[in-house]
């Protein structure tokens, strides 16, 4: 068997399956692509069959966590939890979101799914205002991941109990809130 | 001389000192207790007389990078633009303050002064509406922060040239206005 032919023993769907589970495992900090090459059994190189860097790599994965977002009905508050929620759903998810954002890479789900519910709502200026709840939201949920990831191993403060963390939805619902912006947003609860 | 003299040839302050400068020049990811210890020319363990954990040393530069901010007066707007600014010091200053803060670790200078400025401005609830406004803040600034790291090394699509630096800034201030919820703070500009 040649190399190519080894190589192409998984496709880029087999890939980024793998890349994903082990984000759940190790976490982005350890995410390499030594360590998802292992996994399958393969070369480091040949990795770059499917795709060109890492960075391509983790904007598919970022693309799957935001996936079931593609079509979102729904007001603005409503959509605001299911995407912290998306993130949630693997380790380091809302890192992985933002740094792929930040990038200007991978598609963007989340975002013109709240630029419909702006729309929706009637509020002004939805662009800007999908702009910024995504800064919001990645950010709140950055920080929460990486606390109870923290609670988890025992190596967050003990203020960081059940207390704080009712406290952050009530956060996150006011946030959600004033960034949306309109009367019906806002009166949702 | 023996280990433990060795060690302290440096003091507690020295350290965080180095460790800042190192941050800058390598980013959060490549900043190790050994690499620290390098420049310092000592052992790993000689840090640990200063810091019990790395964790505990981040928080100490996390609030060098924040300190500045401890008796703020002004707006709201003004001071989160501070604060901003405060994270885009020392490369991956954004990310470092945003872990810090999820683990519970170092003071929370930003966090009061924004807390200060909302009872000024008579903003309703200005416990849960500083938290809101310094996560979104640090979701704001990590984005923008790898953005513009990526766009020095080449490593950002096109998309994310001038214009989208310039549309930064107004999300920004939208963010800002949206969450301190009071018409005084909506109104400046």
């Amino acid at each position: 068997m040649t190399p190519e032919h080894d190589s192409s023993r998984h496709d880029r769907a087999s890939v980024a399956d793998v890349a994903l589970s082990l984000l759940d495992e190790v976490g982005l900090a350890d995410l390499s692509m030594r360590r998802i090459a292992a996994r399958l059994d393969v070369q480091p190189s040949a990795l770059y069959w499917h795709f060109s860097s890492k960075q391509e790599l983790l904007a598919e994965l970022s693309d799957r966590i935001t996936a079931s977002l593609r079509a979102a009905d729904g007001d603005v508050l409503a959509l605001a939890r299911r995407i912290r929620d998306a993130l949630f759903t693997y380790r380091d998810g809302a890192e992985l979101v933002l740094s792929s954002s930040a990038l200007g890479l991978g598609s963007s789900h989340a975002q013109s799914a709240l630029e419909d519910a702006l729309r929706r709502a009637d509020a002004d200026d939805p662009p800007d205002r999908a702009v910024a709840l995504m800064h919001f939201i990645l950010g709140h949920a950055t920080l929460v991941q990486q606390r109870m990831h923290a609670d988890s191993y025992g190596a967050a403060s003990p203020t960081a109990g059940d207390d704080a963390t009712a406290g952050l939805d009530r956060v996150f619902d006011l946030g959600i809130a004033a960034l949306a912006g309109s009367a019906r947003s806002r009166s949702v609860s």
